[in-house]
């Protein structure tokens, strides 16, 4: 069977200066076709450590992508290095020229030789349109081997990905069929479930595995299936996936590779119900986590972000002297936050959070990853505290999971 | 000079079901401290895989660091096959043992065997107590080479690197120095900008080199110097760093490496003024960019999420005539939504985004990508469309920058 490597390039992969999403999401879109990435390899802005790499990777697999490295300015050395690797002398590719033209001319800004450059490419290869920026991909074939050049940016790359490689690959190759099924647990350790799945895992057949990842006080269990007949793999996965469910239940919040938000937002879709979110600490993450996906505005229809006491006075309508008791870190304001987003926002469900993220603001009482949760319905309300003892970064994504799993509870419940 | 190589373990990082964040932190701390990361592997839990690039990157480097696979379930495979490579026999590590049973203890959870195990090392290395779970990590030296081995768990990790690995590498090692300077620009190409720099590039020392990270439409750029002479390398480095921040002026918009909400938090908290967001198509998004950093309780007092057009009438009081003679994405409701957050939330400044995120929703008049941005203070408000083409996510981090620079632009002129 074919294997993939992806090789990414740039200094600022090195440095740590960003984070590479691209080799992520080409992943993805390989394993869903079934072929097999064995490395991700991530080298800098270096001729020598470029070639080489190349070179290695094509030893050991049967297509080697790679991204980056091909904009318009002196560090960007992919272009040139691939020409060499591939005896090529550079020649324009047409269509690429023009679409730089139009860009430009769309754009209203003047056309440089260094634009015109980008639509250059190796004589030996094939180049790929860009229809969402300058730089065309480029598809060589050698000894057997393919080996594809995208640039970095990540929506170009991700065109390309999708229109034209994948395609393209899917022509050239029969892959195994690969399959994955995932589920989420929340309320029980790694530890604890390994234990109850000893037996399940022993009854696999040889040609799925299963993987624990745990994150954000859950745990995401992943069976993944790789074999040459795609019937069987499908009926014994099911199987599998059936029984898996079966030994996890009382911890099971999802059958599908999806985040708390989405299990919380079918939730609302099903019974056709629409939530608010009164957010102190979070911020508007909850928010922004509901809103993520288009479609969200059939249940989700607001949210008051109440950093600031006063805020939480005047808009969100929380008495005064209920912060003076109590604190605005407490049971009491957070009901009163979840009840009025209720009333102003006229939603059938209010989910609220008021606590102590961190790394400042902490007191013995109330120490940092304090948390007062409250959702509530017209007719009910329930609250939770947490404590999470976590970076600020962690306790917020913590928070608004906890926050969703206890209203997806709630909603449960309640409904 | 030493060199190091990151290597991550986790077939969910060959599958693209997880983002590695892990080595871009490493690689950070790494050049930090002057230590030159080479590569960054990510390869999956295959025994044979992960020992032949271990064999790889040792042969390549002096420092490899391995992150993941020292879980408690059978797919974490690290720790055996570091113990067969170094020769070593797994002895339990007592100051762990004791770890693992205080933290069960804690959570008041059965401490079963397998839990214990996680104390175990190989009798080859020397273990380093976690502080924030219950698999150690591990250091072993060979060769004059040094391999570390932590857990994945990205704070686990972080801990580690912080508290351990960085003290222990500069005991061992004298580096190079390494600086960087990045200075952000807004509204100019990537090409514009390079053909303003041939000069300046061309007029850099060979220990200096630049680097343009286009991203969310504005473009950073990087100086980076590596030199045994810390005090040459500052100051050259600073003085290239101010030719490059003249020659840029124009479009200029921080002298530091930081997100463009943390320009306008510092302009807030210089002048001691409060913002508040009102935010439709952006869900929250903006208000949680302002609070992702400590301490922003000073300058943003908090935000309403007016997703559902009822919120918008309701709680922002945006008159429904307005609404119904020019639409939800309109200039005259951003205007009201800014002046009304304005107002509610009491705050210096207020900044509202209304518009289309896609992928549905756009019609021919108004596309996705259509966004009204207003900024105001309480004697001016000022507004600009914004239109993008990207997909749901990048339009509304695009949405969210894009309006913070308006907002950053208005506060310097109208202050």
């Amino acid at each position: 069977m074919p294997t993939a490597a992806i090789i990414t390039i740039g200094d600022e992969l090195l440095i740590g200066q960003v984070i590479d999403t691209n080799s992520a999401f080409i992943a993805q879109a390989f394993n869903a076709i079934g072929l097999q990435v064995q490395s991700r390899i991530a080298v800098g802005d270096v001729y020598q450590q470029i070639w080489d790499t190349l070179t290695d990777t094509l030893a050991k697999n049967d297509i080697v992508i790679l991204t980056g490295g091909l904009g318009p300015t002196a560090d960007d050395i992919t272009k040139p290095l691939l020409c060499k690797y591939f005896d090529g002398t550079l020649v324009t590719h047409e269509p690429s020229k023009q679409n730089v033209i139009d860009i430009f001319t769309k754009l209203n800004r003047p056309i440089i030789a260094r634009n015109l450059q980008q639509a250059e490419v190796p004589s030996t290869c094939t180049a790929l349109l860009n229809k969402r920026g300058t730089a065309p991909g480029m598809w060589f074939e050698k000894d057997g081997k393919i080996i594809i050049s995208l640039p970095g940016v990540p929506h170009e790359m991700k065109g390309f990905i999708t229109e034209d490689i994948v395609p393209l690959l899917l022509q050239k190759f029969t892959f195994n069929a690969v399959e994955h099924r995932t589920l989420l647990t929340a309320g029980v350790g790694e530890s604890f479930l390994a234990e109850t799945l000893i037996d399940f895992e022993a009854s696999l057949p040889s040609f799925i595995k299963m993987a624990y990842l745990p994150n954000y006080g859950m745990v995401r269990l992943r069976l993944t299936g790789v074999h040459a007949n795609k019937t069987i793999l499908t009926d014994t996965l099911n199987q599998s996936f059936l029984q898996l469910q079966q030994v996890v239940a009382p911890h099971l919040v999802t059958t599908k590779d999806e985040p708390m938000e989405t299990v919380v937002a079918n939730l609302l879709l099903q019974n056709n119900q629409t939530v608010a979110t009164a957010e102190s600490c979070t911020g508007g993450y909850m928010a922004q986590l509901l809103t993520a996906k288009s479609g969200s505005s059939a249940y989700f229809k607001g949210a008051v972000v109440a950093y600031d006491n006063q805020v939480k006075i005047d808009v969100l309508q929380v008495p005064v002297q209920d912060i003076i008791d109590h604190g605005a870190v407490s049971e009491t304001v957070a009901i009163q936050m979840a009840q009025n987003a209720l009333t102003q926002l006229k939603t059938d469900y209010a989910v609220s959070v008021t606590g102590v993220m961190g790394p400042n603001g902490g007191t013995p009482q109330k120490p940092v990853g304090h948390v007062w949760c409250a959702v509530c319905n017209k007719n009910k309300v329930a609250t939770q505290l947490f404590t999470f003892s976590f970076d600020r970064q962690r306790n917020i994504q913590l928070t608004a999971t906890f926050a969703f799993n206890f209203l997806r509870k709630f909603m449960l419940q309640n409904n």
